[in-house]
């Protein structure tokens, strides 16, 4: 549908599971950045979670401060907050991250939104290999490399030098290269953790995820 | 019992549940750190994942790669793995950590280690309330505010500066804080998270997570 709330001050937005990625980035003041970068991606903010995020050089799950999410059994299960302070122990927001729609659909998520002064979107031809640059979004898609980073002006500037390549204006749709939904597996588009395929599969889960599934 | 295995050029090390903090810190080469201060706890490693870190002003689930744990029924479970990157999804180490002993006993635990080319450990009168600096570690104790850091020299040095006080040598011992345990309630020491109390007890477990606990 479409974000629910954004708080500028406390730097977290609400949306609901099935808003596109770019309509949160339509929504947010400028300065202000979400956990993932442009692009859009098959089913919004619920499939970027249930993934586990995209392009990210950081620890995804720790951005999803809050999420209401249906179970498979159809239960509807509030876990996490909207501060960062409420990170405080029984944490049902992070198994669900990543966990690839196994513990069900994300109904609503609280995202934290991090500042940045200034912001660059850069792209050349080159491959994961190799980067000795820490950008916050980086991905190869085919024989190009993209990058987004944002933050105090100097570290974007110097961050630009480093990388070379062109500039990007405003954001790509990746939903045509995965028509048959976005999975793990050999495919046009590779980040620091996975290689996304159409249509591709989740990974193999761990047995001792199962007895997590089966109890939610 | 101690420390298992360190490997310095992945920046992780393999603990027992049972290792005291500082014998951590004793094992570690100069300028690698781990995700708590120099300060003994009760329980060691194990105690400290069960209450969620200490003093910590980081998410601080993210640097707990790999775990292996006894559930309440006895079963030993395995989650996570040894490299950043390993964090795919299907998280069960996140929800383990801050979930007070309800999960089970840590066994080992893969901790993340971190560079830093610099260290300080300072102390002044204070409260955590109005702190508008950002040390890797800070806490409170009775009106005294402590606070840990590391990284690029120029950034520990002008740290320092803003913070006044006097340095620290050595480690601190706060075991003797908590004869009864260390707990969450009013008490002797507090971090942004949490007050410590003396025989405190773990803070409610919101009802979405028993089902967790039951499963496991």
């Amino acid at each position: 549908m479409a974000v629910l709330e954004l708080c500028a001050d406390d730097q977290y937005l609400v949306a609901s599971g099935d808003t596109p990625l770019l309509e949160v980035w339509d929504s947010l003041p400028q300065g202000l950045y979400p956990p993932f970068p442009p692009v859009e991606l098959p089913g919004g903010v619920g499939g970027l979670l249930a993934r586990g995020g995209f392009g990210q050089n950081f620890f995804f799950a720790a951005e999803v401060l809050g999420l209401e999410f249906r179970t498979p059994k159809g239960r509807v299960l509030r876990a996490g907050g909207k501060v960062v302070k409420n990170v405080q122990g029984y944490d049902l927001v992070r198994p669900f991250v990543g966990s690839f729609g196994t513990l069900g659909e994300v109904l609503r998520a609280t995202l934290r939104l991090r500042p940045g002064r200034e912001r660059v979107f850069v792209r050349k031809t080159g491959r994961l290999e190799g980067l000795r640059l820490e950008p916050r979004f980086v991905w190869q898609e085919g024989e190009t490399l993209y990058a987004f980073t944002f933050g105090h002006p100097k570290e974007v500037a110097a961050f630009e030098q480093a990388f070379g390549g062109e500039r990007l204006g405003g954001s790509l749709d990746y939903r045509p290269l995965f028509p048959g939904g976005m999975g793990v597996g050999e495919g046009p588009v590779r980040d620091l953790r996975m290689s996304w395929a159409d249509g591709g599969k989740p990974p193999p889960m761990p047995k001792t995820f199962e007895a997590l599934v089966e109890a939610l």
